[in-house]
């Protein structure tokens, strides 16, 4: 299994507090000790880093949390490999180009039988199961709308039915942004939690580290964070229900 | 204008050293304070790196210098504006999938009346004459070889045509990479150096440094150096003449 976590926000935010809870799951408190990746975007292009090593022994992990690169949209992954072996090219997050924009996405689960659907615009890096589901449902989507559809709703209805037709391969939980949106899928286990005004403390599960997001914030600041298991115990976190999509723009989860 | 910097190598080598030279010249003994990028490839990916901010002052740039990650071909690029704003999307090299491979795109000068040209698969992310020009090459290229050509001379052929059809449109001085192989194209200036046994020492012209290559490589290795200017002063560079391109694989020039 691996573990998710992404973030949404309406303005650029860190996410050195929630990452640090996700990392000693590489290799500490989990086992998912075969490379971790991050993607934060920055207008339509992201800034991705990847590591096949372990995510508490490296040095990039460390980098992210020291400098807190800020944004509004972030995707991040760390690996316990079941499918492909450990290198740059399977691991998560994946990227690619459509409508002028970097589409990013993470999964958790594995899929039968996807390598047996065909694919035309994008193809694989490298030998997951993952990256082949993402550059299908990109291929579908591509498809259907040569540019960027006006109507969210459309593209919306979109994502979640590719969903849905490739849960029924295996476990397909998820998160996937066109830069726009972030799209959270649950197949079998994500939740979310939506900070805001009046912002308070948060204990991080995995370390027992708090922070007091008050000072760090305004009162405007609304900040989602999605994970595969809540990353705080004194927080309440909304569990998604088995094959649903949540959708997250500037923070808040979409109606 | 921007300063270039590639790598070809037999091994995967670090590029601290020649780094550390080009980044000199993003703030201290150059004018390039518009951001730098760099792309390490690892098999069929890449990693890379990018930062709107002046090299000199970039902790990632840091980090690089400190981490030494290696790779067998490397681009990178240190940004003075004069097309397009200074952020992340604009920021090169630039990345697109093609044959399942990233490919890295570094340029450059400026291009007269580029982004008249239709694109179709590939769309930008940004405003740069480069990441239109980047895109429309690789159009032409999926276009013309709709899978990875068995016959390298056939792509090799078409590159070099692309390019100096795009040179005709002003300053096109760029390095191109496919995961297999290195390209360089001089519209107006680009230098490249070989090393090999014997490994001797070497003076950065940039900051005085000096690195004796003996004691870190073995007689096997062949590594190649591929700069807008020459990064040394005390080795044998061979300059480009204008519109003519160089393909390196494994560190060697290919005849």
């Amino acid at each position: 299994m691996c573990e998710l976590l992404g973030m949404s926000a309406n303005v650029p935010t860190d996410i050195c507090f929630s990452f640090s809870g996700l990392m000693q799951r590489g290799g500490r408190t989990g086992p998912h000790r075969d490379g971790w990746g991050i993607a934060m975007y920055d207008g339509r292009g992201a800034r991705s880093f990847h590591d096949p090593r372990p995510s508490v022994a490296s040095e990039i992990a460390d980098l992210i949390e020291r400098y807190s690169i800020r944004s509004r949209i972030i995707i991040s992954h760390i690996r316990k490999a079941n499918r492909g072996r450990v290198c740059l090219e399977n691991t998560h997050p994946f990227a690619r180009e459509l409508w002028g924009a970097s589409w990013v996405f993470a999964h958790n689960g594995q899929l039968k039988g996807i390598k047996q659907r065909a694919l035309t615009h994008y193809q694989p890096m490298g030998t997951t199961d993952s990256e082949h589901a993402f550059c299908w449902m990109l291929d579908r989507i591509r498809s259907a709308f040569p540019t960027r559809p006006k109507r969210r709703a459309r593209l919306r209805e979109l994502v979640a039915a590719l969903a849905s037709e490739l849960n029924t391969l295996g476990t397909f939980n998820f998160l996937l942004s066109d830069s726009v949106e972030l799209f959270a899928h649950c197949s079998t286990r994500m939740c979310w939690l939506t900070r805001r005004h009046p912002f308070s403390q948060a204990r991080l599960i995995d370390t027992g580290a708090t922070i007091d997001f008050a000072p760090l914030t305004t009162p405007k600041d609304v900040v989602t964070v999605i994970a595969s298991k809540p990353l705080t115990d004194n927080e309440s976190w909304t569990t998604m229900t088995p094959d649903s999509i949540a959708v997250f723009r500037l923070g808040e989860v979409q109606p």
